[in-house]
């Protein structure tokens, strides 16, 4: 059964999220209604993160297994054409080997929050960025994201419902800058907690605006207290741009590693390795 | 009776163009109701360039008169609130001299016009781009464009209903360059003939994808035929991005010129200086 590993970009303001779910449209579910009008099968399909409603992306990735070895671009195109109208599109496909998941072989995730900065109201910018009207320090903001770099207890900047094990994460680079209007905040890491993007975006928000220091972030993230956080960022400026991946030979391997570990015991980390934020 | 300057914003999406007419809402409708909110008086505003259904803007240019003299940022701050939810902003707005038309003061206009190049559907940027999906050489096109910058008779290149009396303008510049996925053409001119820049830029993507080459382009300019113009391009990819005045002083002797002038005759090229493309 032939495996495929698809690029996904999506503007995430018509769903209520990435994953299936019965309280509105989802991602998952447009892509899997694409399979069964493409090939007549019914799958499920696996996500590298699962956004939340109203975050959107540029480069999720998910995972498919089809009956029959199509072309990577037959399966591209096809779904495309099924997808439409909504504002779903597969930007790349490959086929891969029965060792890729799309949501437990990432090894980094890289996500990117956009703020407009500005006092005018927003206009094709709706429900594409957080509109923050007070003027933005972007380089004390970039300052003080890098007290949260490296691996921390990230208790306070994670949701109270995260079904995360454990609240250490090590964020590998988190950069902060203005180009005109907007600023963005770039970060990346193996995985991420719920919440955990916009947690850190509200609170530094409150350092670009020169309430807090890089002092206070410094403090908030020891407190490892949820209450220390600043006010949460909305979810419409967040997007899932890159996912990356072990090379093929490492994911046999990683494989096999895990497949030995299930003999053993079932890994506890393993449940902690998706990414919702 | 104090004269405002506007610079406008928009979404082109829900609107079926600039100006005010009976078969759906316009941005100068939902500008002038506005200003009915916040003080009362019903006007009559005037746009440097009456945008086609569809078409955006970044940098309109309109000006306002009221009765009473407000802070300029009091008027911008008070339309803002007004136009909500519409997707319209005020991003600047001024107190400007009598002699101030947004329409006939203008002495440049520019468009941009944005083309995404990709073979899969567009999902953020529905409404707001031409998709073309075969790749475009953006660099024939930058070169082929050079055929229509100077002062040509435009007829190819002109709604077969525009109300212009001459067919004859300067294009300053045309540049044409590629960023990523996307293929942006920019163009200056004092005015533009009605579809003047979709119809270059129709034309000019058929030197694009290799079917026409800069000779063939020059050769449709010299026809003066309108069916010689390639298929005009849609208008969810135009923006008018900005618009060029003179100065006050050059502003205040064009007005005494002017109007020692109407004491003569009607000056005919007046009716010309409207941009509608």
């Amino acid at each position: 059964m032939p495996r495929y590993k698809i690029t996904i970009e999506y503007d995430g303001r018509p769903f209520v999220g990435w994953q299936r779910q019965d309280n509105g449209p989802t991602v998952q579910a447009v892509i899997e209604r694409a399979v069964k009008s493409f090939s007549g099968e019914t799958v499920t399909i696996g996500g590298a993160g699962r956004t939340d409603s109203g975050v959107h992306a540029t480069g999720q990735v998910a995972h498919i297994d089809l009956e029959r070895e199509w072309p990577a671009k037959t399966v591209m195109n096809a779904l495309n054409f099924h997808c439409q109208p909504d504002p779903v599109a597969i930007l790349a496909c490959e086929t891969t080997g029965p060792g890729f998941d799309a949501r437990f072989s990432a090894i980094r995730r890289h996500y990117l929050y956009r703020i407009v900065n500005r006092p005018h109201p927003l206009t094709y910018d709706k429900g594409l960025a957080w509109h923050v009207k007070p003027p933005l320090d972007a380089e004390a903001m970039h300052d003080a994201a890098q007290e949260l770099v490296g691996h921390h207890d990230f208790t306070t900047f994670r949701h109270t419902r995260c079904q995360a094990k454990s609240p250490w994460k090590t964020m590998e680079r988190i950069a902060v800058y203005r180009q005109n209007d907007s600023v963005y905040l770039e970060c990346s890491s193996r995985s991420f907690l719920h919440n955990q993007v916009r947690s850190m975006v509200g609170t530094l928000k409150l350092v670009g605006e020169g309430r807090w220091t890089r002092a206070d972030v410094k403090k908030a993230l020891e407190a490892r207290d949820r209450k220390a956080c600043g006010p949460v960022a909305v979810a419409e400026g967040l997007y899932l741009t890159q996912v990356d991946y072990r090379s093929p030979a490492e994911d046999a391997a990683a494989l096999a590693d895990y497949q030995a570990s299930l003999n053993e015991a079932q890994p506890a980390s393993l449940s902690d390795e998706a990414s919702s934020t």
